[in-house]
């Protein structure tokens, strides 16, 4: 009997372990063209929801990428549940795309979830590789001459947009809420990094991206993007072992200052090298392979030295906006990130859940009285960036403030982290993912009103058409 | 003793059943910038060999997608092992691009694992996306009238090789190696399908797409397509039942003739529609995202029918060819495609395992002699179909028969399937594998040979140029 019960215990613990095995479905070759066909229907999804999305949102006068970040909300996880993503509890039972696929090809449930995961894979990659396209497209649209003759008020913008949230954050939160000190740090800390994504597309949008107020912003947003991961480092070390990493810090510090001060020197050399390349080669893709080739290289090189893919692409596309085949890579790389980029956009609308904005949940009730405080210091924390600015007689102080609002996917790596590693309860979490959702959302028609009186319409209709 | 035995051996069993479990680490979110870091740096190493290869096959004036095929095999399994798949038994210790993530980022096996599972998902979709737009491209550059012209030829030429190939292929192999009659009709079939993908390409390069020799070969290429799917499906249910699922074979052969005829007659509809879509557009990507809806649309369509991806892109293709906005819609896939098309070249050079002839393996020995055997099959089996053309005096014979030639990734379907269902033995599998390679590198440089008088060099260089 006892050998019998063992070895039933045994077999069903078997039969149980059995079960997430045929994940390694991944590579059954007869799933294969079924991830291929939700990969094509997701990207169909995406293009539809950004192409009607940016439409309606131009139609109405409101910068284009607030479209596609709206779209992305209702095909995504807080409304249509085309667009999901395996994370927050959901599985493929939860993807529209997946019903689909199941209907057609009839899959058991554990094919269903390995493709939903290779899918989810493949389209989450798609969009890292959407928002480092973007950052090399912005890198080869800023000049770098402007870029340096605002470096220092990008700095100064920079260093006051992170230290005035993130004072202001933990001490509201520790005095207002009575949030313990490491929690209140943690919620201090995500409010300091600018998306620059969602900026810099805007102000290419509005046609502001080359204006003096534009290259401050952008600097202060790269800057501040450095800065941003150097205070994650910082918090996520104090969070988990209770001391500061001071190493670590000055490790991060010095790599990404080499790393940006040192592309862009040796950038210098290299774009001579590329002209020389391309005037070489003489087969089909002669301009844009070597472009992607360096692009690619560099945000390799950003990932591997624990910056950020999206910096190092947006250095090469600063030192290639130097060489002699600009104008003709410009031209080229505009059809390729228009259909790469809105994948980014769509899927950060998919991926926010307003459902967090439900009063009718109780953590969402503490969260949104903590949200609130968190917006308002998230706003006016940035906005005072414009008045920090000097030596700029003329200069549009607001739209540079409000340019540094949108917190983007930094923020919610910040509360992803802070609620994987136990550090933020969940009113304190839902609080920060409304406060990115809100700041996202918010500065796409406040950047458009800020720089109002400057902008023709018409004209950046035009230049941001691509024909 | 029994008991410990038992236990002893299940607990080694579980262990071993318990070591892939941790693959559902792929949605660790902390994995998920490695990840990227392999994407990024297997992009770098696929564009770099595409560039390297494609310039030097130029050089030595052979087509330059021969090059990109080469310069895969020298990065892939075959030699430098930077690009390689999770199949045929390799694992993350066998990628060159993962040691370089492991020295980074010190990883444990089994996130390794993970991660190298995950890249490998990610660049297998983004190579069958290149398929997709290479012959969305193709599809653009073909004319549907001349196709049309030419139509009945395309039929004769693509049935004949069909017929040829797997009639000679069956019964050689009964005959002068006493294959059973099953293995033996099925390795006949592998050597059916034409793959489409390279022929076009290398049409594409040597301007010879839009000639009539061209678009039979295209026309012809995309029907044996079709049959070879439905010899696919037919073979592979005989194999595992013993009988011929004639309903299957007639809803496949039903499905495509309807699928294609239909999507060209629509086509004529919807390219009006197109038209009117993209003149009402004003953001960016306005001509190209709607292509891209309507090609992935027509992809997805075609996969979900269990047809193929990369029919429905051509169809697409087609189709929007006869559009207003044609011209410009050359000019903006252009750039795209050669991002992304290259890496399908590249990876169906690293996935070909050139280990299968060396001879010093036995299986190898008995396969190489097969494969020589099948070889001459598949070369004069479509070669023959040059002559059956009627009606079309002064036609270039040799140069359609060489250009059904190659058999590409379809034939490896063929043996993966055959292998997997244990129809083929490992000298049959080896042998296919084998004619796959062959046929695939020699109709490049044949392809060439055979236009030899037609083509002018030095315009073929320009036009096949990006610039």
């Amino acid at each position: 009997m006892f050998v019998n019960h063992t070895i039933t215990a045994l077999t069903s613990m078997i039969a149980h372990l059995v079960v997430p095995i045929p994940l390694l479905a991944t590579l059954d070759p007869e799933n294969s063209p079924i991830v291929l066909s939700g990969v094509l229907l997701s990207l169909v999804v995406i293009y539809l929801a950004s192409k009607l999305g940016a439409e309606a949102a131009r139609n109405f006068n409101f910068p284009p990428v607030l479209g596609e970040l709206v779209a992305g909300v209702i095909v995504g996880v807080s409304a249509l549940h085309l667009i999901v993503f395996p994370e927050g509890g959901l599985s493929a039972s939860d993807s529209g795309i997946m019903s689909v696929l199941q209907s057609i090809n009839h899959l058991s449930p554990v094919a269903l979830t390995s493709i939903f995961e290779s899918q989810s894979e493949v389209i989450s990659v798609l969009a890292e590789l959407g928002v480092i396209i973007l950052l090399f497209e912005i890198g080869l649209e800023s000049d770098i001459r402007q870029l340096k003759e605002v470096g220092v008020q990008a700095v100064v913008v920079a260093c006051v947009g992170v230290a005035v949230p993130f004072a202001a954050g933990t001490a509201g939160l520790m005095m207002l809420f009575h949030t313990p000190a490491i929690p209140a740090i943690f919620a201090g800390a995500a409010l300091t990094a600018t998306s620059i994504g969602i900026t810099s597309k805007v102000l290419s949008e509005l046609g502001q991206l080359k204006s003096k107020e534009g290259q401050i912003i952008v600097g202060a947003a790269v800057i501040d993007d450095v800065l941003g991961i150097i205070v994650l480092a910082v918090v996520a070390s104090l969070a988990k072992t209770g001391e500061i990493d001071v190493v670590n810090a000055i490790y991060l510090i010095v790599s990404a200052t080499a790393f940006l001060l040192g592309s862009i020197l040796l950038g210098g050399i290299f774009n001579k090298t590329f002209s020389a390349v391309v005037d070489t080669l003489k087969t089909r893709g002669n301009i844009v392979i070597p472009a992607f080739i360096f692009a690619f290289f560099m945000a390799f090189l950003g990932n591997a030295i624990h910056l950020e893919a999206i910096l190092g692409a947006f250095a090469a596309g600063l030192v290639l906006d130097e060489s002699d085949a600009r104008n003709e890579l410009d031209e080229l790389v505009k059809p390729i990130a228009d259909i790469i980029v809105p994948i980014f956009f769509v899927t950060v609308g998919a991926r926010a859940d307003l459902g967090v904005l439900n009063p009718a949940v109780p953590d969402n009730r503490a969260g949104l009285l903590i949200a609130a405080f968190l917006i308002v210091v998230a706003i006016i924390g940035k906005l005072v960036t414009g008045w920090v600015v000097f030596g700029q007689p003329g200069i549009n102080r607001l739209a540079i403030g409000v340019g540094m609002i949108p917190r983007g996917e930094v923020g919610l790596v910040f509360a992803g982290i802070g609620s994987a590693s136990g550090v933020l309860d969940k009113p304190l979490e839902v609080s920060i993912i409304i406060m990115v959702i809100i700041t996202t959302f918010l500065a796409p028609p406040f950047l458009r009103i800020a720089f109002g009186d400057s902008v023709e319409p018409p004209a950046t209709e035009e230049s941001s058409k691509v024909i």
